[in-house]
């Protein structure tokens, strides 16, 4: 257990620089990385790791590499311009503390139309004690919590007594195989916090996430025949149905899926986008539409795919209906209780806080199913307060940001032990 | 009336040059004459044109010109991509017949996924009895039988003694401007033939027809807090049923409109394109769709549209929802029976054959609403036989082209009175 005084240093440490901290979050968030344009963020989080002294490691994803592996989502975007970037801590002495991995992503959502937002998405505005902007949320506020949380031990006088991976990483928001490329990469740890948007809260279980495209189509014809004529337009939103059908099953039966009996609806088949038809006049002869469907942990992603496949082979759309994965295909995963790295989380944040930490189940997509399932590590998914991320006027709670840098702080120096600089 | 002597030269010389005028309209249909690219399709009928001797004319449209007039319907290409093309036979001696446009659109709708079509749409092969191509039914084979009726009567000895202006024109699948266009340049006569596709039948009644743009949008929001979100696909389908609320009752008012009370659905609304969203796991905050709705003659473009914008007003979608007007805004029109130029159309028919002329009304567009309503002509839409217009492996039957052609020779020779040139 940390003393009140080490305590109190490393807080005050965190305070003395949360003005630093809030400047470094908005320049992140001032690059709008989105997908496949990561590039100028990863640069910045290279240098301000590299200026910590960290060693430094950059590196490409790789296609052949991730393809391998039960948990790779399709990537369908050029891989050249995805690149992770870790820079490692080693302690200058013996090792006598726990490891651990700091990961976030950089990569944000659209902004969808940007005249719907009250400024623009990328300007990091604060209003209010809230951070603005695409990212502010989910999740620049937490990677700058990372690193700054880093900071405070060393501005405290103290040093980690062992080895922490700082992350970032690509492709959290699609498939997810930014940190499954950093697991690959040989990046492995006793625990890893992950500082996402999740209340001041941590996460006891998620779901898996599968991306699909189905393609509607069939046979069009001029519209003054239009009786005769296929819609694959019609046809699109019949296929919708019969995916909700399924989803509605799936979520008939969470009672039977631990720590998802009491979400109103965790199963969620969100269709977020569509596309259909080449001229106003003519009877539509195609259309797709993106899927992101949610699994229960336990339940495979191949075992929810062929679910999803009998679905479409079954729709009663009339229409050729296609489908073919397009991003996550991912399993969900619990953080079992009673870890050593959640007691350490539970008691920084009781310090912090003054009230015990709370978990919770969230039905959205998150990296720490790589460290989980693939990699042992209990994940510690716990992050600020934040409002309409993938939304219009993302923004991320500035006093909750503090007191979340605090937490990590004070959990690194009790996870991974301190010794005194000074 | 035509002798049955000249009757036979003037079908017989069609005969003589059926060959060619096929060869020919494969030729036309080789251009991808698609929106906006119709120009090199237009430099070959100049071409044509122009070596049967007629004063050509190749212009511009011009919006300004044609946004003052009702019929206009907003054109979304750049105008310097579209030009009509006429060509103009004056008689040698003086015109003691009745003038004659001999029209014809060049602009083909879009093929939609080419890999659909049993062979590439631009081939025009012919096939048992059948010419495929995009465009060979609607209406190149229209085009080609206006030019080679025009030559069948000089390869009977035979010349028109009136004006015919030969008209081949943009933006009748759109926005129907090519042919306002023509006639606000000037272009009359006291009939004009358009050989649309029309089962070789006579196109007593059709519908106007209005497209539109209409925006559906709202507050999106992540995936996993899709309760809270708005769902803008969901809501454009809403939006979707209000629009056909209103098409139904259109429909049920058939009674009332002369020529239409006996189709089963002269009122389509075709929701012809959509697109929505910005990311799989994004509830979608936006959702557009192209509608293509028809109204019924003697109800105003205008009426019509202040219906429609109240539907879209009144929706039941919850949702933001503005339209705007994206091409035709037209109103439809009828062909009073009993004119002198549907009575010559008649016995041409019955010669060629041997089966009396029917008429029929039609519920799509048909530039035939520009001369009849704005210039006062009798417009006899009259063609062959076709299939899958605006679908996949659209084709015109090719006999019943050779009759078309036959019929509208002998239809030129006894409108526009014919001299002997032997």
């Amino acid at each position: 257990m940390l003393t009140p005084e080490i305590t109190k240093r490393i807080t005050d440490a965190v305070d003395a620089a949360f003005d630093r901290q809030l400047e470094f979050t908005a320049e992140l968030v001032r690059h709008p990385s989105l997908r496949a344009e990561e590039a100028s963020a990863q640069d910045l989080m290279f240098t301000q790791m590299e200026a910590r002294g960290l060693a430094m490691d950059r590196w490409q994803l790789d296609e052949e590499t991730l393809s391998a592996h039960v948990g790779y989502g399709p990537t369908t975007v050029a891989f050249e311009d995805l690149t992770n970037v870790v820079g490692t801590y080693t302690p200058a002495g013996p090792a006598t503390g726990r490891s651990l991995i700091l990961n976030g992503h950089i990569d944000v959502v659209p902004t969808g139309p940007e005249d719907t937002w009250s400024r623009s998405p990328w300007d990091a505005e604060i209003k209010d004690g809230w951070m603005y902007g695409r990212g502010s949320g989910d999740m620049k506020a937490g990677l700058a919590a990372n690193l700054f949380a880093f900071d405070a031990l060393r501005a405290a006088g103290l040093a980690p007594a062992a080895v922490i991976h700082m992350q970032s990483v690509v492709e959290e928001e699609c498939t997810g195989n930014g940190s499954l490329a950093a697991l690959q990469r040989g990046y492995t740890a006793e625990a890893v916090v992950i500082p996402e948007p999740e209340e001041n809260m941590l996460v006891r279980a998620n779901v898996g996430v599968i991306w699909f495209k189905v393609r509607v189509s069939g046979k069009p014809t001029h519209v003054r025949e239009m009786a005769t004529g296929f819609n694959a337009i019609d046809a699109a939103y019949t296929v919708m149905g019969d995916l909700r059908e399924l989803q509605d099953k799936w979520n008939a039966d969470k009672g039977s899926h631990r720590y998802f009996e009491d979400l109103e609806h965790p199963i969620n088949f969100n269709i977020g986008m569509i596309s259909g038809g080449d001229w106003p006049s003519s009877v539509p002869s195609w259309c797709e539409f993106d899927v992101r469907a949610a699994l229960y942990p336990g339940v495979t992603a191949a075992d929810a795919w062929s679910q999803i496949e009998a679905c479409l082979r079954d729709s009663t759309s009339g229409a050729e209906v296609s489908a073919v994965r397009s991003g996550f295909f991912s399993e969900g995963y619990v953080l079992e209780e009673g870890s050593d790295a959640e007691g350490v989380l539970a008691s920084s944040h009781q310090e912090v806080f003054g009230s015990a930490l709370e978990s919770f189940t969230t039905p959205g997509y998150l990296d720490g199913r790589v460290f989980t399932l693939y990699g042992g590590i209990p994940a510690l998914v716990y992050g600020p307060v934040s409002e309409a991320i993938h939304g219009f006027d993302e923004r991320v709670h500035v006093e909750s940001v503090r007191k979340v840098t605090k937490t990590i702080a004070l959990f690194i120096a009790e996870w991974c032990g301190v010794t005194e600089t000074r």
